[in-house]
């Protein structure tokens, strides 16, 4: 059934090169002269905006609040969770000048003569979102109505990580639920939602994996992070191989944050009790990505189930 | 007609903090620390996407070839249009951790102690786009078919500017059509489309105003820079009153670039000349702002006609 990965014998690097070219070739992706930074077709964004509206007619797609946030978030959301500690090498922090003419001179001549001219800027009081819901947390400080919040939004991440792996991206979108209340609530949720999204995937004819997982924290307190992460099973990630069939990529993943938004930012639930809080994301490139590796580049010749799945 | 804007003898400060907070109070908006950064509610994002189809619904929205670009673009794109020459304070660099894990203690301590860690960073290849359409150049590179290229897209810019101008955001959308081949062409569409966007907006019911302008260049050399942009009516907006009726907003914008992109990017005509090009662009959020302004903050009280083209 999936001839297409298990045909690829090629190394990892090759074969994602391999696959980049085809997406390019094919119209799906419009590369540019920084790893990890492209364009998507029209096609691409097609099947993006089909497969969201698929998620969105579930039932918690339907009765979330579904706000819009900016791709630039508060800086001090970063410093409030200490996300410095972990992930300092995915950060991007949005620097601006501040200064007078003679120094906007001599900006503008280092731009010009291609030398860098980052240390003319100062940061700003923003920064990029690393995951689409970090915005949402910050505006439920305070009582939560005794069921609790659900929010579904789409958003684009930013993580500093140039890669030539085409489902490695700079920037990419990230459709999220979000389910903030009393701990049963949203544990409950959580895994009712890992159910769920793998029947939502494998519908879509994904040969999926899921399994406990952990975030790139950094350097070598990073790896202890992780083990413990994964030892509390805070993380689970669906998995679907798609240019490399021993290295699946992860399309969705759930995160238990527990009381860690609810402590960051005084956010209570009804009985005055710290609120916990769980999200899940699909990672919509890489969904497309796997939808066109599985099925081939031309959606009309895409399974009848699966297109009455996404044009229904 | 416009009684609501009439009414309104505040100075202009008062009269945009008063119309920011109406729009937080009906859920519109979801204000956060920093100015001009805010969340947008999920009735603001129906009616900015039921716009966006309209506009979508036009000849050119449903010919244009409609490709997607991230809110981040190449550095080099900013460096190459000499960006930095006349809008330094409007830049927005994305900076990351490029050290050690001891650089990285020290940069965490600094983002604990609430200190600025911004010199901890490091200019990144990539910068937040300050247009929607900038990424589209470098890809239009070589020779144009004979007809041209018609693209357009939504995508989020970036302005560092804060402010508590509730039209005026840091991160907002803009709808863009872009035109791309010979001088005369592009100029007839740039004609052609001032006129089909005054229709649309009015028959919107918004008392739309329409004026040569200029861009807000940095410095003294802006003045002259601005002076010539209106001798040459190069940049022509559509403004239309939203908190105060003496200083209406821009919503809609038209560039005539003339040969500014093509010789950066080395676009050329079927016929070998330098290409020229030219853009409309709908700023998303006034448009949406300007509508729940001047027909009230329910949607359902909405006159008949408006709603008829928001929701056909």
């Amino acid at each position: 059934m999936h001839a297409r990965i298990e045909q690829a014998a090629m190394p990892h690097d090759e074969a994602g090169e391999s696959f980049f070219r085809e997406l390019v070739e094919h119209g799906l992706i419009i590369p540019s002269q920084v790893d990890g930074v492209v364009g998507r077709g029209a096609r691409f964004e097609e099947v993006l905006n089909r497969f969201d509206a698929l998620v969105l007619r579930s039932d918690d797609g339907q009765r979330a609040e579904a706000p819009m946030f900016p791709p630039v978030i508060e800086r001090r959301i970063l410093e409030k969770l200490h996300y410095l500690d972990t992930f300092p090498h995915l950060c991007g922090s949005v620097h601006s000048f501040f200064g007078d003419p003679r120094q906007a001179l001599r900006l503008a001549t280092r731009a010009r003569q291609g030398e860098r001219w980052g240390e003319e800027l100062e940061q700003t009081d923003v920064v990029l979102a690393p995951a689409a819901c970090y915005p949402l947390y910050p505006t439920l400080a305070g009582v939560l109505p005794p069921q609790g919040r659900l929010v579904t939004l789409i958003g684009w991440a930013y993580r500093h990580e140039p890669s030539r792996e085409p489902t490695r991206m700079q920037s990419f979108r990230v459709r999220e639920i979000i389910r903030v209340g009393d701990p049963d609530t949203v544990l409950a949720w959580r895994d009712a939602w890992h159910v769920r999204a793998r029947d939502l995937l494998d519908a879509l004819g994904l040969p999926i994996v899921s399994e406990v997982a952990s975030d790139p924290f950094f350097g070598r307190g990073g790896m202890m992070l992780a083990q413990s992460q994964k030892a509390a099973k805070l993380k689970f990630e669906i998995q679907v191989p798609i240019f490399d069939a021993a290295q699946p990529t992860a399309v969705c993943s759930f995160n238990l944050h527990q009381d860690h938004f609810g402590k960051a930012f005084d956010i209570r639930t009804a009985d005055g009790q710290v609120a916990h809080s769980a999200c899940l994301g699909f990672g919509m490139e890489r969904v497309v990505m796997a939808l066109f590796r599985h099925h081939g580049m031309q959606t009309d010749d895409w399974p009848a189930a699966v297109r009455a799945l996404l044009w229904p």
